[in-house]
């Protein structure tokens, strides 16, 4: 780290091989947008794949199924590529995370299903993961043991574990070898949400010896509103588990519609109904600016991006009561803070009015999130720089009242 | 019915009241297309509304949320109230067919957890239904019996029977309220599937006296390729059931993320994961659309159309080796019609080719369908023309090889 001057910071930016990818997106002269991790921005490229399958849709009609059909392995395939560190035949774009997290866990207790093994999650993990696993356990009998990844090691007759391999409040990025090593030791399978992680850090799914994932597209991959989500299911597994919803797009002839069901050879068979189309363009189209930059590339520069806003969070807000709620370790870190403060909610409110996005999550932490593709070092810089102003002014005071229900 | 000259066809279109809606259809002037029952056409309204949600998601962001969290409810109350019969806050719309009827059909049996009833479906149902239905039977130690909605009448201890309105291949209109009748006489909760009748037909669900329902917008109701599907629960039904898969949508206090889920008080509880925001918003404009022209309008179409279907296959193609697969009388029909030759097959690669689109369905049927917003009178005509001479003359004798995986 240099100094602390917003020169200091500029100068971070010119000498940042990733900044000329800042123009591939939208309207990003409107204010400083740090919630990227909570809904990536649009790429112009997107915009423009988006149009171009709307028109396709309009002249091909139900001709295009012929492209269309493949495109939940294709893209899965890209993705494991370009961000997750998977080789081919493991990962599909499809679902939602919650919905793609059931199918797994459940593949995974069925797969198990003589045992009495326990499931291990993380009691401050993502409420979708914990409601889902919680609702699982209940239904396959199963003791719901709560743990930190940290934790992990310690426990015998594991059947599955599930963690988030960034934690989306403090942006703690587990350790995945290790954690993956623990639970498989035990007996367990390990399924990660990368949700928080994918796009964000180089995961290298294959190399950390995961059995299974899931994750979400419209963060650190900007595939926009509710686009689809992904999976994956480690290869030598994928013959043993059997997806619990048994979809016409999972089964190995689709077209043949007999009366048996038979799943796909591969990773295929997790697949359930028709896939979104739109969404899984503007995926592939997500992907490729990924791609452009490497994984490696936009990892060290999301953590060189915490690496400024905790220095600036000690410099200048530790004095004003705030707490660094994420770890101080660059490299157990994802691409966004916590920054923890008794009126976090009162401060993230006067931000927006001030055009200077982050989001509140509970109980006291203003999160922020810093997207390696289109963030500027002067953007941490004058987004701390703006929470400084708020809270030594008192201006957050003024929004202490009611929560709305979208944060 | 009229004469069957092409004269007599275009006297049709030029009374109907709905032909000025074809022209809010993009490329309709390309071939003649009769597979709008498996992928609808492109509303120009709707090509405008996702590139404005494009823009919208590059322009307010994460902010874009305050409204998009509300469509789901929302364009599902619209669904309901334009074409369905449906009361509002018993219909959303979102994730696949596949997925909501497997959460559905699993809350029906947890719900009916301490008997032993049985579980009935039409072995000629579309596949996805039976492999879910098969699934959920092994796994819930259900007997599944097959058979016909109109078979249902005859069952002792019924938890649950899931049929289609219209069959996807015969385009036969079950009895909706008479069949809800006799499976709920029996125990049992009654679950449509309503893809092939969403906006083809007037289903009326709230009359019907319907428990539960599933469909698909990408057909009558031009959502687009993988739009997100909808689920209906009887108001007085959604207190009693659970979902299967409680993700934080589904949630009674979404951002409070609380240890333990509460579902929401109504329908909402069977939403999972994150919406698919262009999915909804082409729904939304689909349903449009179907508003504007009214579901009996829409339905009386329909009848009209497949009569002039019937009559053409047994005036032109009777004679050439075909069978009527859909039933003869107008009221108890879908707006498709099945075919049945022995070479559907290869007239059905033959049509296409010369720009004649339908479909083929296993074993025997050349499916043809008439979506009322935009096929004409002429498109029925012209289309058995064709079919007539690609038979006739035997051109289909070239396509009879080796069948692709899409149809």
């Amino acid at each position: 780290m240099t100094g602390l001057a917003r020169a200091d910071a500029a100068a971070l930016d010119a000498a940042d091989a990733l900044a000329p990818l800042r123009d591939r997106f939208a309207a990003t002269d409107d204010g400083i947008y740090l919630d990227g991790n909570s809904l990536g921005r649009l790429p112009h490229a997107t915009a423009d794949a988006l149009g171009g399958l709307t028109r396709e849709w309009g002249e091909r009609l139900v001709g295009g199924w012929e492209d269309w059909i493949e495109l939940p392995v294709a893209v899965g395939d890209e993705l494991g590529a370009e961000v997750l560190g998977a080789a081919p035949g493991q990962t599909l774009v499809c679902d939602s995370v919650t919905v793609n997290l059931f199918k797994l866990a459940t593949a995974a207790l069925d797969a198990r299903v003589g045992g009495d093994g326990v499931i291990l999650a993380d009691p401050g993990d993502f409420p979708t993961d914990r409601y889902v696993l919680a609702a699982l356990a209940a239904r396959h009998g199963r003791e719901l043991r709560w743990c930190t990844p940290h934790e992990a090691g310690g426990h015998e007759d594991v059947a599955l574990a599930c963690f988030s391999a960034v934690d989306y409040r403090s942006g703690a990025l587990a350790d995945l070898p290790a954690v993956t090593g623990a639970v498989q030791a035990a007996g367990g399978l390990m399924l990660w949400d990368l949700s928080h992680a994918a796009g964000a850090v180089d995961v290298r799914l294959d190399a950390a010896g995961a059995d299974l994932a899931v994750g979400c597209t419209y963060k650190y991959l900007n595939a926009g509103p509710g686009a689809p989500a992904f999976l994956y299911v480690r290869e030598s597994l994928c013959a043993e588990l059997r997806s619990p919803i048994p979809g016409w797009f999972g089964a190995a002839d689709q077209f043949a519609m007999g009366p048996e069901y038979a799943p796909e050879a591969g990773v295929a068979r997790f697949l359930a109904g028709t896939p979104p189309i739109h969404g899984l363009t503007a995926v592939r189209s997500g992907i490729a600016v990924l791609a452009e930059a490497g994984m490696p590339a936009v990892a060290a520069k999301g953590r060189a991006l915490t690496d400024l806003a905790a220095a600036l969070h000690d410099a200048w807000l530790a004095p004003l009561g705030f707490t660094f709620g994420s770890p101080r370790e660059a490299e157990r870190r994802g691409a966004h803070v916590a920054l923890r403060h008794p009126q976090a909610w009162p401060i993230c409110r006067a931000l927006i009015a001030q055009g200077v996005v982050g989001d509140f999550r509970e109980p006291d932490i203003l999160r922020l999130g810093f997207p390696a593709l289109y963030t500027r070092f002067t953007d941490v810089w004058d987004g701390l720089d703006r929470v400084r102003a708020v809270v030594a002014s008192g201006e957050h005071e003024a929004y202490a009242g009611q929560r709305s229900r979208v944060t």
